[in-house]
């Protein structure tokens, strides 16, 4: 019987053109397609809550769709994880109600972005984090990202897409440290283009001393996609989990 | 003037057919000496502590060679890591005595191979550990692991290789758990082909509870090179340190 079904999925998005399927390239929605391909009779798209950029990572992507499962659901995981490739994780699967959709019923996304302050980059940590060589201020970086929490124009630190609105509501904006590792730490109702790889941009230069906590609040208040900080490679930045009714 | 210079290197080994050049293939070796030869006149090949196998990394190899910088010595380290990619990394760069040797003076080597032990394999960690579904008896791996200190000859740990003597002294064994990632250390004067990788595939087959550590014990005591432990993957396993007069 034709059934609605939601995966969370983990990855390592470093070998990929992104989330979504572009023909010719490899995708983290074709590798899991193909999989599924196999084990479901699917009658709808596969529905995504957040299409990562490509090298964008996930630890907590949500997709869904429609269909027909040919194997047990009990099953459905760990046979999805033996056809898929090591850097693409089915962390769990479940029939979830009818008008389950991961975009649209989506209230939130919580993205991190991890840095890693040393002298020298660690090869087995490059895929992962932004390394930063530089003394960094935290104080002043948390000074800066508290401006970022509530409603405003992230058109400053977002990429031009014309017609689009670029209002977001952050319900969480915050830096973790653990020593050497930095995680900033956002949640939204949604995400601009780029917005998270600009807004930690903007933060290190706070960090570097090169802005103030002020210049950044200025930068963000000025609507103008110029004042925006740097955009950071997508190698740091991960979705980490998406929030339903939860 | 013409000097004796020695690397420490590290490295993620992934995406390299081991360390020494072979034509056609990225090596480790490979890549070092294109950026090697911008910056030295070398007058000796590049000697290696550790030829690694392809897919093993480093935290520790050691090289050496004669030649003439053309940078000063303070630089060699930092404009190297300009040229080298990301997955290498020198972590340092000195002159050295006359008589030293990145491979004869080197008094012994340690490695560690990196298990994970979860109910699903991390696609963040796949490049740098072996993924353990099984729950594992780690008393008597530990049991089985005193028996390789000293010296054997570890035919049955090895791949055949004739006509070469396969006894090796091992200083350390042991076995490190930090909760669900266990590392296990070997340092010996030197390695038999694929020791470390058969050795680490024995002590599985211990705390899986398919071999005894009495098992383990006879099979290294046999010298029969079909008694040995299956060989495991090389991406759990790290060169660690080599060991001169220090």
């Amino acid at each position: 019987m034709e059934g609605n079904f939601k995966l969370v999925l983990a990855y390592d998005g470093t070998d990929y053109h992104g989330f979504q399927v572009q023909p010719g390239l490899p995708t983290v929605q074709g590798v899991l397609e193909s999989a599924l391909d196999r084990l479901v009779q699917r009658s709808s798209p596969l529905y995504v809550a957040g299409r990562t950029d490509a090298g964008v990572h996930a630890r907590g992507q949500v997709v869904s769709f429609r269909g027909v499962l040919r194997v047990p659901m009990g099953e459905l995981a760990g046979r999805l994880n033996e056809l898929l490739p090591p850097d693409v994780l089915v962390l769990s699967a479940e029939e979830v109600e009818e008008g389950f959709h991961a975009r649209h019923s989506a209230r939130a996304r919580e993205y991190a972005y991890y840095l890693q302050v040393e002298e020298k980059p660690s090869p087995f940590a490059s895929r992962f984090v932004y390394w930063c060589p530089w003394r960094l201020n935290l104080d002043d970086m948390r000074e800066a990202i508290a401006h970022v929490r509530g409603l405003h124009d992230f058109t400053p630190f977002s990429r031009l897409e014309r017609g689009r609105s670029r209002h977001r509501e952050v319900m969480k904006a915050e830096i973790e440290s653990w020593g050497r590792v930095l995680a900033v730490r956002v949640k939204a109702n949604a995400f601009a283009w780029a917005m998270m790889r600009r807004l930690v941009g903007g933060l290190l230069e706070v960090g570097r001393g090169r802005w103030t906590p002020e210049d950044f609040r200025d930068a963000l208040e000025s609507g103008d996609v110029a004042r925006g900080g740097p955009t950071l490679p997508p190698r740091g930045l991960f979705l980490e989990r998406v929030y339903y009714g939860d």
